[in-house]
């Protein structure tokens, strides 16, 4: 399923490097300032082998959405996103990252990093409410989106019946969860940690459907970075799992 | 040792709150849109018990530096920050975190929380280059700078070299650490961590002086967030002390 407007723009030199590879991009456009660096000679290569447009401009900042897009601007064919059936599938036993009601681009992209780096499945992201897959969230997972499964659903607390179907877990995090999610068993099973927002947390619908609701301890302080949160959870799952990579 | 311009405009709910319990606030602009909730209401009651002068006002969009000031902008004496001598005696054995080249605040503020969560003793910042004590991080910590033991140094070499002259280990996180981080026994030692910034991590001066480079171990991709790193950083030594809160 590919919708128009997920990741059709890319910007940042290690987004679109990645768009690149994953032979997405469509037009490249690359600011002059940056063709004498050997890293950006060989992206351009790439990009024409892949087919794409390749275009020197003086300035790409004009053209750009986010603030520092390091001389690089994309346009792409949109993400290819994934059936829920097929992210569960990337990994066995299914271990999946799904993000609700999350603000900031910033921190969407850093979960996409660490989703990858803990090699998790990828990310359930809701297509309408929350932070969209727009530049800003592909520059910030410098990468990582294009090579962690996505897949888009209209709504999260839906999904997490899905998931139930599908025999897989969900484990909500919660500031005020009854289980510590550090050394938590159910996590060698098949799973979904279910991130909430940076101000609110999860839903109160998704968190009565979640199967668990689990908190990360903390020896002081009132709360995390929400993806920060997402990160502990998402390596707490490689870690539970004894995974080789550790 | 108090500096001016560091912390002296706080923005944001739970960052106003926290300066104000500190007893910094000197002048508190509140949107008069917010002052019919409760947690408002306590917060000005707080503040002017505290000695601050209280002001609502229409609209503090104008009078902020930060895109979502949450209905709160306050004026407050600058930040109480810590000498590297006092920053250690808060925790036995020592354990901070120190930030090199971070160019994002809302990282730095992430940091600070995640510092707080995991019982640290706090952060070593550079006092100039990498990213100010400002607004926007005072409102990313969500009220952990005033929690948090903060030392502001001219140069994070040179505080790594005193660090030794305290019997302070130093490990540097770095990709292409020969070690891992994960289990680490060094941390049950005095240490410090050493974060980078977002774009090259750490300098190469800061590489060559540290006692150990590590990395974070990673299934697949090419970097973490700057702000998580440090988090996973900040949980392992916790972990590895076995600290009780866990």
């Amino acid at each position: 399923m590919a919708l128009a407007g997920r990741g059709d723009r890319v910007e940042g030199f290690h987004a679109v490097t990645a768009a690149v590879a994953a032979g997405r991009v469509l037009e490249l456009l690359v600011q002059r300032s940056k063709t004498g660096r050997a890293d950006y000679v060989e992206l351009m290569e790439l990009a024409r082998r892949g087919g794409a447009k390749v275009q020197v401009v003086e300035d790409v900042s004009s053209e750009a959405a986010t603030s520092a897009p390091q001389g690089v601007v994309a346009s792409a064919r949109p993400l290819r996103t994934l059936s829920l059936e097929a992210l569960l599938a990337r990994v066995t036993p299914p271990a999946l990252m799904v993000v609700d009601h999350l603000e900031d681009a910033h921190n969407l992209g850093a979960i996409a990093r660490s989703v990858e780096a803990a090699g998790l499945a990828g990310l359930v992201v809701p297509g309408r409410r929350g932070v969209p897959l727009g530049p800003a969230a592909f520059k910030a997972a410098a990468g990582a989106l294009e090579r962690i499964g996505v897949t888009v659903v209209s709504s999260i607390a839906a999904v997490i019946s899905e998931l139930k179907r599908h025999q897989v877990w969900s484990v909500g995090l919660a500031r005020d969860g009854a289980t510590s999610l550090f050394g938590l068993e159910l996590l060698t099973e098949p799973v979904a940690i279910v991130a909430g927002g940076e101000g609110k947390g999860l839903s109160e619908l998704v968190r009565k459907r979640v199967d668990v609701l689990a908190a990360i301890p903390m020896a002081g302080g009132e709360s995390l970075n929400a993806s920060v949160a997402a990160a502990l959870a998402a390596f707490e799952v490689a870690r539970v799992r004894r995974h080789s990579f550790l």
